[in-house]
């Protein structure tokens, strides 16, 4: 067990954490975001971050180190001192530039010693991050000398600064559960997914989803995970269903210097907006036309301040719907507004039956808000679970009502399906359902009604449903009546 | 024509419009929200109305009328000086007050002329809000006297205020219709559908869609239509969409005072809540920690201007959708956050006949976010449409490439199915999709090929795709190879 990360509230595969920095002597709160600092180019005063909800920023060791101004001052005055922030800072090491330009000169042992001397709170070695679609060879490889240089990461004298242990292997799911494996294995301490950058950039959530699943099955519950360069609001409550707790961004500078706006449905040029589709101070005390006449320095700073709000606001709802264990309804709401995310949610049905250990057996009403809500976890234990009831001789299915001709009478809904009337009261059985049922519900329902038929193969089952349409009733046993 | 509204944009059913209101010297942008001011207790000063975006309010004369001091105060200063607020001001009549209690003491003539008296912008006569699921004769016979009072309401001498008229019917959508039509031919001037308030409390959504459905097809494009009582943001995407211009709401303040806060999801009670789920000036300066530990007044008076920021924000969002021509995936993104408000949405879409005639033929890319996007007014346009193209002998209809031994190839995509290739570039064919396309999505392409098939017996086809499933290639005629 890492004791330097406690999970306070979890749902599906979301959680609220707390993460311990000790050189910080700081705790993070987790889902959080990240931003990324430029030590070259300051767009928003890191000593403001606090003002938006950043307990924690990043910055890159490697770019520090070549710059000989920025290295005397880092070492001189520490990160802290350098970038007036009193929170917790996490340093890259140069991976990055390693995948896009081929080669560094540094590695691991190196820029840890580095990276500890500037007083970072939590460092990284020099991984292999391996770009999607790779042969499965060359993933292999670079994956083991991931791992070689993590083992090498251990080693290093680091004091109390935590160490960053990234999980590669591309787009192979089992070399992503491998990698989450072994670095859980490690002594190491807060868990990159690395290297999904280019999926992002191309909006491949679905891809995505399948690699935090599967890295998240070779990681451990206590381990916390960073998805490694994920920045945009529209995806943070898919990534933290998912089971991420850090996120970091650039996108709130990068994006504002080229006069975007980030939503959670997705990304606006300001020159496309009449209106401000937000209620930040930013978007409130402005309007488009007043941010387009302005100076470009101010413009930015602006955007960025808005991009930076967006984001921590929807860290908030995130956090609050955990609490309310809502966040798959959430998901919902993010997922059926682009088709990507949408994309990312239906990956994340398919892992339902992983998610559902972690999901929590009471919450808040569930919402059956589409036909993906008929794959939930909840919808998939429900079913699993009828093995659990023994039955009498005859059982009436209904929707309402009861009758004495039946030794026993059970409730039968869209989408949970057949269930014992005395837990209509309990989770997830008070679900609210449209009027207007799909497909998807009655099929889930129907599914589940012959599970328990097979299940209880001397009951005499007969089921009473309001004009269930014939494709879910295929579903149903011919022996029901 | 009405020349006090003017239709600027249109989306779906939504429009951005100018009301002008004469009597008041103002324009006021549609989509809106009056906020309803209660002369009696007023929880957030109307002279600070504009911070949040309020450009009109709602008041009720009748209970100023009754109110001796109230009264003398409103004939003495007007009501703008009493309420000091410079917008519009639209005056309700007592009709609820006649719902609630079944009998007021005034009549459509002395109410205008007292509105009038005070110096209202908008004036109401006393119609008779017929709630819903009442007795068909019922609903006939009230829907005749409020038609009379409209007809009176016409000769009385108001000057430049302006009259509603509103659009009674019941739950029945011919009489909805039929009002809709009668109200249109008077010459009052703005027009509620009215009585829905009974169907939002229920959150019988999918109902208020028919009824509001119904009453548009009795109106003109030019009529201002206000949905009375409609003041939940988590609705206005939707409202908007099904052609609604005027929202008001106690809601901002009554929630208040109960400690409830709203979200464009739903109702949260601010005991509930750990972080807020919202990036406004208040939600951002507090934590809901602060508010909770504040005494009643000031947390009241906090509450109800996040409220307003919240429902302002959304109808920012609703206006810079119909610009863009997003409207539709902002309100996916709603409709799949709540069950009723799907409800809602999937009764819209049993219109998208009806709202495809406003429809811009071209906006900006359709996303296809659930199975109700194979639904929307643009993929049943494209399907009615196939019958003004002409067809060689032999056709491919192919996912991708082409092949010279076919005379043609077209394109076929979900949802919009078949489309000759140089249509690919523009509105709706750019569409983006999911990679994990659902069922409803490949149907909708296959009805689009049997009605091209259906259209075309002189051509012989064939289909490349790329394995739609069975359920979706049942559409297809056998016919095709
Ligand atoms: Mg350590
Ligand atoms: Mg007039
Ligand atoms: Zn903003
Ligand atoms: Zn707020």
């Amino acid at each position: 067990m890492r004791d330097h990360f406690e999970v306070r509230a979890q749902d599906a595969g979301g959680r609220i954490g707390d993460l311990t920095v000790p050189r910080a002597g700081v705790t993070v709160e987790t889902p959080t975001l990240m931003p990324v600092v430029n030590p070259n180019i300051i767009t928003v005063d890191p000593a403001r971050f606090r003002e938006f909800g950043a307990e924690i920023l990043i910055t890159n060791s490697y770019i520090i180190k070549n710059d000989a101004d920025l290295r005397e001052r880092a070492l001189d005055e520490g990160l802290h001192g350098m970038l007036d922030f009193d929170g917790a800072i996490m340093t890259d090491s140069g991976s990055f530039q390693l995948a896009e330009y081929g080669e560094i000169d540094t590695d691991t042992e190196e820029i840890l010693e580095f990276q500890h001397a500037i007083g970072s709170d939590i460092g990284t070695p020099v991984d292999i991050p391996t770009p999607p679609d790779v042969p499965r060879e060359r993933a292999e490889e670079e994956l083991e000398e991931t791992q070689r240089r993590l083992e090498l990461a251990e080693t290093v004298e680091t004091g109390e600064m935590l160490v960053n242990a990234p999980v590669q292997g591309s787009t192979y799911p089992d070399l992503r559960e491998a990698a989450g494996r072994h670095a859980e294995h490690t002594s190491l301490d807060v868990f990159p997914v690395g290297a999904v950058v280019p999926l992002m950039n191309d909006y491949r959530y679905g891809e995505m989803a399948d690699v935090v699943a599967a890295a998240k099955r070779g990681l451990g519950r206590d381990a916390p995970v960073h998805l490694f360069g994920a920045g945009h609001p529209m995806m943070f409550a898919l990534a933290a269903a998912l089971g991420c707790d850090l996120f970091d961004s650039a996108a709130y500078a990068l994006y504002a210097r080229d006069g975007r706006y980030l939503t959670v449905h997705g990304t606006e040029h300001l020159d496309s907006l009449q209106y401000f589709p937000c209620g930040c101070p930013v978007c409130t005390d402005h309007t488009p036309d007043d941010v387009q006449r302005m100076p470009d320095a101010a413009q930015e700073e602006l955007l960025a301040e808005h991009n930076l709000h967006v984001s921590f606001t929807e860290l908030r709802r995130v956090k609050q719907a955990i609490r309310q264990g809502s966040l798959l309804e959430l998901v919902e709401a993010r997922a059926h507004a682009h088709p990507r995310v949408l994309d990312g949610y239906r990956a994340f049905l398919d892992h339902a039956g992983q998610y559902e250990q972690s999901d929590p057996v009471s919450k808040d009403t569930f919402y059956y808000t589409s036909p993906e809500s008929a794959r939930r976890p909840e919808v998939v234990r429900h079913r699993e679970r009828l093995d659990r009831f023994s039955l009498p001789e005859t059982v009436l299915l209904a929707e309402s009502g009861t009758d004495d001709d039946f030794d026993e009478t059970w409730r039968v809904r869209p989408p949970l399906g057949p269930y014992p009337r005395e837990l209509a009261t309990s989770y997830p059985f008070t679900a609210e359902v449209p009027e207007r049922m799909d497909d998807a519900g009655y099929e889930a329902a129907a599914k589940g009604v012959s599970r328990l038929v097979a299940l209880n193969p001397d009951t005499e089952f007969t089921l009473a449903h309001r004009d269930w349409p014939a494709r879910a009733l295929d579903y149903v046993p011919p022996r029901v009546e």
